[in-house]
C-alpha cells in the first residue's frame, strides 16, 4: 500500500461551556451534521462529506479547549505497530476501548511533549456522504447547510517543546515537515507544520509557554467563494471573526479565523499546495517575516494569533 | 513513513509529429517550462509549481501517443523493492540507467497488461518552483504564463486487460480503486480509476482492443476560473477542444479536453474530493450513466471520448 | 435623470404546457420565488433580488413560447411619451390596464416587425429581495434555494426583419447595438444585441422566418461557480441541458443553455462586460466565426442554436 | 435614448509626491496602460478594458491627493445643458478647453460644497481595448499584467457638507441614493452613496470637516479571485494593504483598501448588486452598525477608514 500508517485527522474532542448554544454553532452555523450523542452527553459531528460517522465532538465542561486529537490509521496492524514503536521511542500509551466513542473502535491515546493528547485507532462506522455509492451525485442540498465544510483538515495547538514534537511525529508517525516559523534568533522553529500524505498540513504546532492548548481546528471549504460565503454566514450570526478573509503565506491556503461561543478559535480554510514527502527541504519563514506568513496580503503579525488560545 | 511506496505520477514522455510546434504548444499555450533538452533531442518540460526538473518530455515521431508513464517512489529501497515485487508476481522488469533521462535516476521499467510501459523511479533533481525555499512568494508571474497548469496530474490509458491492470496496480503497487465504470452486463469494469495517495486519480484505464494507447494526460489547475480561462487561452491560439468546460461525474472534477497538434488529447483539469484507502468501496457507475459520469451537465456519452486516443 | 426612458427588462410571461410541471421546474429547480397566482390561472415569479413583485409569469397553453416580453421604464410619463412616439413612428399601440396582471401598473403593448408582443409599464408593486431595507443582510438562504438566479437579464427572441426592429428600438425606444453577427454577405445582420442602460444586453434578436419565436429568456448569475453549481442542479433535477457550461465569444458572458419540460430553452447566465452608448461602434462577429461568438472555447456553432425554438 | 446625461466616472486626476515612482505603482503594480505624458509633465493611464484613451492621470505636486473627478456624459449637448443648469442652481462652473487633457474635449468643472472639484465632459478619444472590434479575443495578456483592473469604477470623497452634494447630484446631475449611513442621531446621513446608472455606485462621499479630501479612487475587478490575486501581488510587491480583503455590507462588493506610495487609498474592488432609479428607497445602515457596512465578516469600523485621507 503506497498509503499507509497514519492516514488522516480523524476527530477532535473539545469542550464547550453550553452544550446547547456549542450545538447549535457548530450545527447551524459551521453546517456539521449533527450524527449522534452518547451517554456521557457528548455531541458527535461529520462533515457532510466526510464518510465515517463522526470527526467532531463536543463536551461541555467548565472550560473551553481541546481534550484530543485523534488520527485515523490504515488499518489494526497499523494500529499496534505504531503502538509499539511508540513505547519502544518511550512514550507512554494507553488503550481505550471500542464503543467509548460511538461507532468507533479502540483508540491508542498518549500525550506528546506539548502537552496534548494525541490518539490513533483504526475503525469508525462508515456511514457515507449521502451522495450515494452508485451513480453518486455530485451535488446535494447537505453541501450548502451552513458554512458546510468537507472535512475536519488539521489542527494548530500550542505547547512547550515543539522540537520533541517534531521529531516524535517525524520519528515515530511518518510525519514530514513541510514549513516551519524560525525563532528570532534562527537557531529553531516557533511553529511547524506536518503532513502525513500529500496534505500541506494535517496537524501544526507552535510554540507556547502552557501546555495543550488549542489554536484552532480546521474546516475544510473547497473555494475562495466558500470562504467569502462563510464570512457572509459568520456576520449574518454574529460570530465573532478574528482574521479574514485572506491567504495564508504559509501554505498558500485561504482562511477566515474565527470563535465559537464558549471562545474555541475554528477555521474555515481552502487551498494550498500539495507537497509530498520527497520534498527535500520544508518552507522556512524567517520570524521577522512571521506576518506575510500569516496574513500574506497584510503582512501583519496580528496580536491575537500570537496570544487567545482555549 | 505514511506516505510510502508510489508517491505520485512523476513523468510521461509523449511522441509529437513536429517537435517545435509541439513545443510551441506545450510551452507557450499550455504554458509549460522548459528545462531541457537531451541529445536525443526530446525536450523537457515541468509544470511552474512541480520542484523536480521534468515531469512531461516530447519526442519527435511518425506517430502520436505515449512512449511511457513514470511513477515517483520514495527512494532507492523503495523502488528496488517494488522492482522485487513485481518479478515475484510474474511481471518482467528493465532497469534503465540514470542519466537516461536528463536529471533523472535509475527506472525499472515494465509493460502491463494493457500494452503500456510504465516506469518506477527515486531520484529526479530537485530545481525548485521558483517561489524561493525562504520566505517562499505566494504569487509569481510563471503561474500565468499560458494556462500554466500546477503539476502533471495522472494519465488515462486505454488498452485491454482492464481487470489485470487493476490487480497489478493495487496487489503490488500498492494503488487503491476509487471509482469505475461498469460494463454494460455489470460484470465486470470497462473503466477505472486509481489512487496511490488521496488524490482522486493517479492513474485511470479504459477496456479498449488497441493496446498502449493514450486517451490523456491532465494537468492540473487550481479553479474553474483557470478552466474557464483556459479555454479563452485555447480559443484565442486556435487549440481545437473536445468536450467541456464542463464537471465530470466521475472524480467531480472540472475539465476540458482538447487536443495538442499531433492529436494527443490533454486536459486541463482542477477538483474533485480527496479519497483515502480506508473508503471500503469505490464508486460505481453503470454503464447506462456512463454519460453523466463523463459531462455531469449534460450527462452525454460524447462519442469522441470512447473513440478517439492517440 | 441619467438613467431615464425603458430602465430594464421587466418581465416575460411564457406559455408551458403543464403548469404544474412548470411550476416544479421553475420554482424547484431555477429557484424562483412564487409571489402569487391570478384568476387567469397564471403562476407569478420573480427572482430572489429582484425588488419588483415579479417577473416571469407561466400560463399554461397547448403550445410552448413567449407571450409577450415587457421592460419597465423610469415613470408614467416616460410611458406616455414612449406610447406617444411609438405612435408617431407608426406603430399601432394597446393599452392593457393595471390590474391585468398582479400588481402591476397599465402597460402598453405593441407587436413589432419580429412579430412578437412587447410591453412597457411603469410600475409594479416592490416587495424587496428579503434583505432588508435597513443595514440589510448580505446573504439570505433563498440566494440559495434551487439555482437561484438574481434577476431576469434579457431575452433572444427569433424572427423576421431583424433590421427593422433595431431601428425601432435605436430610435424609438433608446436602446444601442452592443454586438452583431454579420450575414453571410456582410451586408447585414443575422443576429443582434441591444442595450437600453450599461448591461451588455437586455434584449436580443435573430432572423428566423417564422415570426414570434422565442430562443431564451435568460437568469442572472453572479459567478461562474454559480454557472457549474447550475450544471449540477440541472444534472441532480434531469433537466435537458443545451450547451454549456461555457463562455460566449458575444458578450463575454457565460452561460448554461437548458430546456423546461415544455420545450422553453432558458439560460443561467453570468458575466460579460458593460458597455455605454457612446461607444461608437458594436463590436462585429463575421459569419463564418458565429461559432466562436457563440461557443468561445469549442468555436462551434451548434445546430440546436440556430433551429430549436419554442 | 434610454441612458442619457451624466454617464459614468471618466478619469481622476491625482497628486503624487514622486511621479516616478507612482507611475511604477499604477503602471507595474496596479496594472494601468499608460496611454501618454503631456507638456505639464502629467502621466496618462487608462485601465486596460476601458476604450476611452485616459481614465487617470498622476501629477506630481508637493501633497497627495484629487486634483479632480470628472464625468463623460453622453454628448456636447447634455455638456452644455448641464452646464446651464448648474449655473441655474446656483453653482459657478468654468469651461475649460479641449487640449487641456491629452485626447480630450471641453471639460466642464465647478467645485462642490465638498470641496471637490468635479468635471463633466463629452469627448474623449476611443483607442479600444486592444480585443480588436471584429470578432473580438475574450482573453488578452493585458487584462493579466499587474492587478489589471477593468475600469476606474467610482470615488469615495471626504468633505463637508455631505447633504448639500447630495442634493445638488440627484436635483441637478441626475444621480440617485443607493445607500446610505446614518448620523448617530439618524437625522441626517454621514456617507452616501449614489449612482448615475445602474451600478451600486459612481460616487460617494462621507462627513469630514476638511474639504476636498480624497478617501479612495476604486478600480473594478471581475472576480473575488481577482480580489484574492491583487492581494497577492500587493503583498509581493510590498503594497501597505489598509483594509481586506473583504466584502463590504454597504454595496455588498469586495475589496481590498491600500496606499500607493504617496499614501493615496486605492481600492480593488468587485461585485455589488445592480440598483435602478426606480427603486423607491435607498438601503440605509445606522451609525452604530458602520462597521459591519464596512466590513461585512469582522463587523469592524476599521479606525484607518474614519481619518486617514489625502
Amino acid at each position: 500500500m503506497a498509503m499507509t500508517g497514519v492516514l488522516r485527522p480523524g476527530h477532535a474532542q473539545i469542550r464547550v461551556l453550553d452544550l446547547e448554544e456549542g450545538v447549535r454553532h457548530y450545527r447551524d452555523i459551521l453546517g456539521l451534521v449533527e450524527t449522534g450523542r452518547d451517554a456521557q452527553g457528548r455531541v458527535y459531528f461529520k462533515c457532510w462529506d466526510e464518510r465515517d460517522h463522526n470527526s467532531f465532538i463536543l463536551r461541555q465542561a467548565d472550560c473551553a479547549g481541546l481534550d484530543f486529537f485523534g488520527f485515523k490509521v490504515l488499518d489494526t496492524a497499523t494500529l499496534n505497530k505504531l503502538d509499539a514503536d511508540l513505547q519502544a521511542y518511550g512514550v507512554k500509551t494507553e488503550r481505550i476501548p471500542a464503543g467509548d466513542m460511538l461507532e468507533t473502535g479502540e483508540r491508542v491515546r498518549f500525550e506528546i511533549p506539548s502537552g496534548h493528547l494525541i490518539e490513533l485507532y483504526a475503525e469508525k462506522t462508515s456511514v457515507g456522504n449521502g451522495c450515494g455509492l452508485v451513480n453518486p451525485v455530485a451535488w446535494t442540498a447537505d453541501s450548502e447547510r451552513g458554512i458546510a465544510p468537507v472535512r475536519l483538515d488539521h489542527a494548530l495547538l500550542y505547547g512547550p517543546n515543539v522540537a520533541a514534537v517534531q521529531k516524535l511525529f517525524t520519528e515515530v508517525l511518518g510525519f514530514y515537515l513541510v514549513e516551519r516559523v524560525l525563532t528570532p534568533d534562527g537557531a529553531g522553529n516557533v511553529a511547524i507544520w506536518l503532513s502525513c500524505g500529500h496534505k500541506v498540513h494535517d496537524i501544526a504546532f507552535a510554540e507556547y509557554p502552557e501546555p495543550g492548548k488549542l489554536h484552532h481546528c480546521s474546516f475544510l471549504l473547497e473555494t475562495w467563494e466558500e470562504v467569502l460565503r462563510a464570512g457572509d454566514i459568520m456576520s449574518v450570526n454574529k460570530t465573532p471573526v478574528d482574521i479574514g478573509p485572506t491567504r495564508h503565506g504559509v501554505t498558500r491556503g485561504c482562511t477566515i479565523y474565527a470563535w465559537d461561543p464558549s471562545g474555541n478559535r475554528f477555521e474555515t480554510f481552502m487551498g494550498g499546495y500539495q507537497p509530498y514527502p520527497d520534498y527535500k527541504e520544508a518552507l522556512t519563514w524567517t520570524f521577522d517575516n512571521f506576518g506575510q506568513g500569516l496574513d500574506y496580503p497584510q503582512r501583519k503579525l496580528h496580536e491575537t494569533f500570537l496570544t487567545v488560545v482555549s
